[in-house]
């Protein structure tokens, strides 16, 4: 898991979104992104640090939770740039070529993810 | 967010908790939280990467999905170690005592830090 | 709360889903979802006999979270039908009239329905 | 799942939960979880009509939502009242008889309780 997988197989040749260069960062708020990521791992140390010193389980729990909280708001704002763009696109090429299979791939794709979001 | 607090108010005195030389140590799998904190971190670190390099934005939320679930067990591990500690210390404080308030108060906060962790 | 909205304001007009009769039932596995809820109600009931006759809290803590998930797959398959269509429909129409903002209003509604599932 | 079990095999003999008569009654706030979940299952036939009716898919997302908001405060009401009662009254019991595993089993089946919420 500290190795992240860097594409899948399922956004290759007909996928809207990896046509364009670079492929995401277009229609991504990628600087925000990074800064929020910098802030939660330093959140994290900072449960380490916590730990580390004893501090009190309630205190960490609420840390823990904190973080959490972030990832989730981060999560949310990647699936609606997401659905904005690579679902939207996918919806208009579909229509325009009468490949209903690349929206509802698509679909399936982001519910899945969506699904993982809520378990 | 990123100085966490080292310490509440809702611990001291009458906190069987608090006695404890070090205080929470003795009954935490400390090596198994740090060492997962290091994983943590290094998968945060991991998503940064991920989206400077223009990774698809299913493949990001897949791995935000696996550092909150890794941060839920955390969670839930500091919960069970709390629980068979702190508030079972404090019942049985309680009982010797006949000061009910000090379970009370040990129930309501662990139930707020459960509520937190719901939502 | 007892007393459902039936509609709201925000799919009036330019909404692609608005147009169809009936509006949303044609692309909606509408026999599954309502056997799915009278399956839930049966369980709610089902608890609430549990209560009344003082069950074991953890047996009625299990059969709350088993409705809890019977009514996130439950939205999980709402949400993808609503991306597969009422979605998918307005990029298509944005894209015909060069009205953006048909899929950026429909985006951000469907981001802020799956934020208060995710909380 | 319509048909909850009544009763776990975790709870018999030793378990100082199932001594009192009636059981779990006497700490329980019984009749506001009655109350509860009646307007819960008021709320449930709600959203069947919803969806009877063609509604709006994203206004039959919101009260599902708040359906499941209002299952999770009253897990975390049960699980208070659990750590309260069964937890406490196991950990003095342990304390007295010397048989630890009485409080490590309460706290192993509450903490896979609050797992299952988490989920």
């Amino acid at each position: 898991m500290s190795t992240p997988p860097t594409t899948t197989d399922a956004h290759d040749g007909a996928d809207p979104c990896a046509g364009a260069h670079p492929p995401h960062a277009a229609h991504r708020d990628k600087d925000a992104h990074l800064k929020r990521l910098r802030r939660i791992e330093g959140q994290v140390r900072g449960i380490h640090r916590m730990v580390d010193e004893d501090v009190y389980c309630i205190d960490i729990l609420t840390q823990v939770a904190a973080v959490t909280k972030a990832l989730q708001a981060m999560s949310l704002n990647l699936t609606s740039e997401h659905l904005r763009h690579c679902v939207a696109e996918a919806a208009v090429e579909a229509e325009a070529s009468g490949r209903t299979e690349l929206i509802d791939e698509k679909v399936a794709e982001a519910t899945a993810a969506i699904g993982r979001l809520l378990r």
